[in-house]
């Protein structure tokens, strides 16, 4: 449902988004995210292609962030990579129905519409927090932290409003 | 995001529970429901694997539904031919992580979870109804209603409640 393609671009982006150093190689990239590296570097060219990262050539070269983390949405990425395709008109090609979907046409793009709503609502700087579960994307760690305050943040709750 | 799979799947199920006449050729469900042939054929065996239709061999053999609309979902036609694939564990295999997904494959299993809701609490029924568009699955017309009627039934409003 979700694919691979826009899986392992996620994946990326999340890596440099926590990283934030210097260029990276997309070699590095591939092996910190473990995706296959051919398919990371095509990856990353769809992604240079959108403006999402910056990518520079030379012997010091790789890819970088382009923008904030805080400005780019999941729906972003996908878009750059894998877009979603909404139904538009019927897939049958009848001319009868053109853009007025039939029950079964709608129902399946009404689902691809709550999706699309979904991830642009999603911003990178999203997925750097620690999991419910207490996990971080693409770290081997665990956060530990008691089970009822797990669906929280790490910080402890603000008290400014008291 | 929904495979060609899986939405023939469904054109095929929408077909025969529209006409429910004797036993039809794959063939001529491929037809009707404009899928290639080779492919129509594919999906009905995993339709008939699963259960929900029935098939028949022989000269005058061919396929039916093997439940009422009311009791075929859109997820249980899905399920039979591509299911929708969640995510129980870390992609990236971390051990540690293991069923404690991070914040990206929460986001990314959350949404698959809204979808498998979605079309689990939506009949084949519910599809074999005019859409708010005024269009029938798989009939090349248009119910011909003024506009602001267009997003109800096609029946006048009920009134025992008056």
């Amino acid at each position: 449902m979700i694919s691979s393609t826009a899986e392992y671009a996620l994946r990326a982006i999340v890596h440099l988004a926590t990283y934030r150093r210097e260029s990276e190689t997309s070699q590095h990239i591939a092996e910190k995210t473990k995706v296959p590296p051919g398919y990371m570097s095509k990856v990353l060219q769809d992604l240079a292609r959108a403006g999402i990262v910056n990518s520079q050539r030379g012997p010091k070269g790789g890819f970088t962030l382009a923008r904030e983390p805080e400005e780019i949405t999941i729906l972003d990425v996908m878009t750059a990579v894998d877009p979603i395709r909404r139904i538009r008109t019927c897939p049958l090609g009848l001319p009868q129905h053109g853009t007025r979907l039939c029950a079964l046409h709608q129902r399946l793009d009404d689902a691809m519409a709550y999706i699309e709503d979904l991830f642009a609502n999603s911003r990178i700087s999203d997925l750097m927090k620690p999991s419910r579960a207490g996990t971080r994307c693409l770290f081997p760690t665990v956060e530990r932290r008691p089970a009822r305050e797990a669906a929280g943040g790490r910080s402890p709750p603000r008290r400014t409003r008291k």
